[in-house]
């Protein structure tokens, strides 16, 4: 039983490997590759470390890190899903249910569903946890965007600075603080031409 | 005061991007690149979240994680000491000591010094907590060596099987089980010719 139970969560733990091979629209900083998936849930578990006190209320450390790990797993299966594509994201909830059911169902059945869970609350945005570890998520492909100029994703899809406060202003959910900081990050970028005015 | 202290923090949180660079000798499952730092620090937090129950005493989760997010941040300036590699062994203290007060300096000065410490607890293998992330983090390359076969730095380097249990001997400190387990991996992967046998 002890056997069958690490072999499987072995099994799940080389699975998960393929998270990094998912590419995502945000260039690493030199803009010379795109960032992956797996070393962006690396970046934000760092952000969520170091940020922790901004969050507008007390958060769990390790309940906050464990989200920033797993929330985006289940894209190994349904893609990452550009945050300003409007017609991927229709099917973007049943493909990513299909990914966690094949995904946490690797593991050995009370493991799968603590983390099949974790997923769940991420996506409900209801928790103290989940809200901080939205707006890090949210924040970090800002402050990579912001940074990378030329190659910013911002700019390769024509964003409007109004898609970015749409997306963005959920960090405040979790943080006035980080929130007020990305509104000055967003007012500067409308400046260097990294986002569209728009009349 | 407030916006100097974010300031900071962000500045560190974009410096240690470059972790993304960071190339280490295993390979990604496929095999048709090198693993990189950050990513590998995502994996091993993975690992920590997984298989913590075999752990040889009860750790604290939220301390097991920030030691694994952490301690390889100095391979930004240290680079990626390959473990087999005895000659690059000899400066690794003082390299990464300098990389340590470098990065870590950029926070403020009460963050710098925790991480600071959580690297340092680290590399001393005197808690419980460091014990077990060092048993994943030489659990977790094994792993992948294991199932690269063609691809695997321990075939590359003609790793030896006296080599690699000499390696990964202190997975034990850690958990017995997995050190078990490792050993049956070991004895497989000289069986496969991944490993030499040596007289």
């Amino acid at each position: 039983m002890e056997e069958e139970r690490l072999h499987r969560q072995l099994d799940f733990l080389l699975e998960i490997d393929r998270l990094k091979q998912v590419e995502r629209q945000t260039s690493i900083v030199g803009g010379h590759r795109r960032e992956n998936t797996a070393e962006h849930s690396w970046h934000l578990a760092m952000y969520a470390l170091v940020l922790r006190e901004w969050s507008n209320v007390d958060v769990d450390l390790s309940h906050v890190l464990a989200l920033c790990l797993v929330h985006d797993i289940v894209e190994i299966d349904a893609g990452d899903t550009f945050a300003y594509d409007i017609a991927a994201h229709v099917d973007k909830e049943d493909r990513e249910r299909r990914a966690a059911d094949r995904l946490f169902g690797i593991l050995p059945e009370d493991q799968g569903a603590y983390l099949r869970e974790l997923w769940e609350e991420y996506e409900a945005q209801e928790t103290p946890e989940s809200r901080f570890a939205n707006a890090v998520d949210r924040m970090q492909p800002a402050m990579l965007n912001h940074h990378a100029d030329e190659n910013s994703p911002w700019r390769r899809h024509g964003v409007t600075r109004p898609q970015a406060m749409r997306r963005l202003s959920p960090i405040g959910d979790g943080s006035h603080v980080l929130w007020e900081h990305t509104r000055q990050i967003i007012a500067e970028a409308v400046e260097r031409g990294n986002l569209v005015e728009e009349a």
